[in-house]
C-alpha cells in the first residue's frame, strides 16, 4: 500500500530570505516594529516566496461547495437549495466572495463538490460532483473512504491549478448549507472540545436552534467516537466533501509552496484537519480574520493563530480572508516602497 | 466677542438614506449581519453621504507637522531634526503613509506648522509655520492665545482644501517628535488618567525612558492644571502645533459634513479635544485603528470608540487609519454590488 499523496512534505521556507527582509523592515524609515503586524506579514511572504521583496499580484480563490445529509436534522436557518442558488450567485458575480474577489483582483473559482441539485454548466463554475450531498452524520457516515479520497484530491487539484496560474496565495472559501454543523462535528473530534461549546448560530439560528444543533452533533460525535489522531477518518465520518475538499487544497498548497490564507470557522477547522493530517502545514498557514462564530476560537487557539481582521464577520465563502488580501497587499508595498533611513539622510 | 468658529453645529446625518441603506443590506444576498462591521460602516457611510449606495473615491490625508519645545527634557527616541528629514521624506513618497496614500489612491499633503528647521518649498508641503516649535510645556505653555487659533485655523483650512476636491472622508495625520508627550499631557488634562497611566514608549523610548516622560507630564500638569471643561485652554497650554490642528480639522470636516478616520493616540487625543470644543463632532467620526501605544486604549474609552483595526502598529503620520481605507472601500463595494435575494432568485 503506497503513503496517501498527502503526507509527503511541505515545501521549506527560505530563511535567508526572511532574514534579509527582517533586516530591511530595520532599515525603513520608521521606528523599528512601528509597523506592527503589517512587518511581519511582509517578512512572512518573503520566507514563502524566497525574495526579500516578495510581490502579492496574483491572490486564487477557489470555494468549495456541497450539501450535507445533516440538513434533514433541521440544523440551518436556510433550505438545501440555496447551496445550488448561491453556486449560481457566485457565478454571476453576486455574492460577497465575488465582489471581495473582484476588488481584490483575485481569480475565483467554485469547485461543486456535491450540491444535492447539479447547477449544471455555469461559467467560473467546476463540476467535480462527488455525490448529490453527504450521509446525514447524526444516522451514518457523511462519506465513503473513496468518496473522502475524491474530495481530498479535488481540493489538491485546485492548489494544482493555483500553482499552474503562479498564484502567490491561495484561499479557501466554501458554500454548503448544514456545514457548521459538520465542521463543529469535525473540530469537536479534533480538539476534544464539546459540542455545547463550540456550535454556534451559523446562518442564523436562534439560541434553541443552537441547542438542537449541539445535540444533533452530540448524537453524530456518540455514533462515530471521532479520534484526534486519526484526522482523515474523523473528516470521512462527521466532515463534508467542501470541509475535505478544503484540507486537501491546504495540505497540497503547502507542498507546493503557495502560503493559504484561511478565513473563518470552516476554513479554520479544515485547517487544522490539514495540520494534523501533516503538520508541516502549519508553515504555510496565515488567518485572515476572527469570526463571530464561537467555535472558530476553539480551533483558532488550537493551531495557536492570530488573525488579521477582527470584524464580527461570520458568512464563510472565502469572504474573511479575501477581506483582509488588501492588508497583505499594504504589508508588500510598505515593505518594497518605503525609504531606507540611508536613503531618506536620516541618521538611525 | 464673536463666538469661536469651531462653536457652530457640525453637518447633519441623513437618517432617510441610513434607514435605506440598512434595509438594503437585509435584501443582500447573505445571512443579516453575517458582514458584521463591513454592513456597519456601509450604513453608516451612507448617513454622512446622504446616498443610500454611497461611494469612496476621493480620500483626503492631511499630516499636519510641528516641533515640541518639551523635546529639550530628552523624551523622545530621535532627534528633533528628524520632523523636518520626515517631511522631506512624506515629500518624496518615501513615509508608510506616503505609500499607502498611493496604494489608496488618496490625496495627500503635509502641512508644516512649525518644525524647527524650516524644511523650504517642497512639492505636497504646504508652508502654515506658526513657529519654530512650541514652547516647553513642563516649564511654559506651548503656545500662545493667537499661535492655538493659528493652529486651530490652519486645520480648518485643510478641511476646506478636502471639501473643495470633492473629499468623501478626510484622514488627519502627524509629524512631530516628541509629540506622543503633549498628547499624554492633553489626554491626562481631558481624562483626568494619571501620566503613569497613560505614557508609552511612542517611538521606542525603553521602560526608564517612559518613566521620566510620564515624570515629565507630571510637572506639565502640576505646572498647568488643565481643566477637563476648557479644552481648548488644555490644547494650548499642553498640546502642540499638530495637536490643534488636526482638532481644527475635525470640528470643520464635521461642519462641512465630511467624516474623519481617525489614526492612532495622537489623533484621537486631538479628536477627543475636537469633541470635547464641540460635542456634535462625534457623529462624524470613525476610528481606523488600535495603536499599540498605551494612552490609545484610554482616549478611544472616553469617546466609546471602537477601531476597525488592532495590528499593534504605533506609527503615527495618518498611517493606520490610512491602512483601513481598503476595508471601508469593501465595505461600500459589497453593499452596492452584491446580489439582492431577489436578484438572485432565492427566497429570503
Amino acid at each position: 500500500m503506497t503513503e496517501p499523496w498527502y503526507l509527503r512534505p511541505v515545501a521549506s521556507i527560505d530563511e535567508a530570505a526572511e532574514q534579509a527582509a527582517r533586516d530591511r523592515q530595520g532599515q525603513l524609515t520608521k521606528p523599528p516594529g512601528s509597523l506592527g503586524r503589517l512587518e511581519e506579514v511582509a517578512v512572512r511572504l518573503a520566507a514563502w516566496q524566497g525574495a526579500p521583496k516578495p510581490a502579492l499580484d496574483r491572490v486564487w480563490i477557489s470555494v468549495f461547495a456541497g450539501d450535507h445529509g445533516v440538513a434533514a436534522e433541521g440544523v440551518s436557518a436556510f433550505p438545501q437549495a440555496v447551496t445550488t442558488e448561491m453556486i449560481r450567485n457566485f457565478s454571476r458575480g453576486g455574492a460577497a466572495v465575488s465582489v471581495l474577489a473582484r476588488e481584490a483582483g483575485a481569480n475565483l473559482e467554485v469547485v461543486d463538490l456535491g450540491a444535492v441539485e447539479d447547477p449544471g454548466s455555469l461559467p467560473g463554475v467546476r463540476p467535480a460532483r462527488i455525490a448529490p450531498g453527504t450521509g446525514n452524520l447524526r444516522r451514518e457516515p457523511a462519506m465513503t473512504a473513496e468518496e473522502l479520497a475524491a474530495a481530498l484530491a479535488a481540493g489538491a487539484e485546485a492548489a494544482r491549478r493555483a500553482e499552474a496560474e503562479g498564484a502567490q496565495l491561495f484561499i479557501g472559501g466554501e458554500m454548503g448549507i448544514a456545514n457548521t454543523t459538520a465542521a463543529t462535528a469535525v473540530a469537536c473530534g479534533l480538539t476534544g472540545d464539546s459540542p455545547e461549546a463550540l456550535a454556534g448560530p451559523g446562518t442564523g439560528l436562534d439560541a434553541r436552534g443552537v441547542d438542537h444543533k449541539a445535540a444533533v452533533v452530540r448524537d453524530a460525535l456518540g455514533l462515530h467516537a471521532p479520534d484526534p489522531a486519526n484526522p482523515a477518518e474523523a473528516l470521512r465520518r462527521v466532515g463534508g466533501f467542501e470541509i475535505a475538499g478544503l484540507a486537501g487544497a491546504f495540505v497540497a498548497a503547502a507542498q507546493r509552496g503557495i502560503p493559504v490564507l484561511v478565513d473563518g470557522f470552516i476554513a479554520t477547522t479544515a485547517a487544522l484537519a490539514a495540520v494534523r493530517l501533516n503538520p508541516g502545514v502549519a508553515d504555510w498557514l496565515a488567518f485572515g480574520h476572527r469570526s463571530a462564530e464561537p467555535g472558530h476560537a476553539a480551533v483558532l487557539a488550537e493551531l495557536g493563530a492570530a488573525p488579521l481582521l477582527d470584524l464580527d464577520m461570520r458568512l464563510g465563502e472565502g469572504s474573511g480572508a479575501a477581506a483582509a488580501v488588501p492588508l497583505l497587499r499594504q504589508a508588500v508595498t510598505l515593505h518594497n516602497r518605503m525609504a531606507t533611513f540611508e536613503e531618506a539622510g536620516i541618521p538611525s
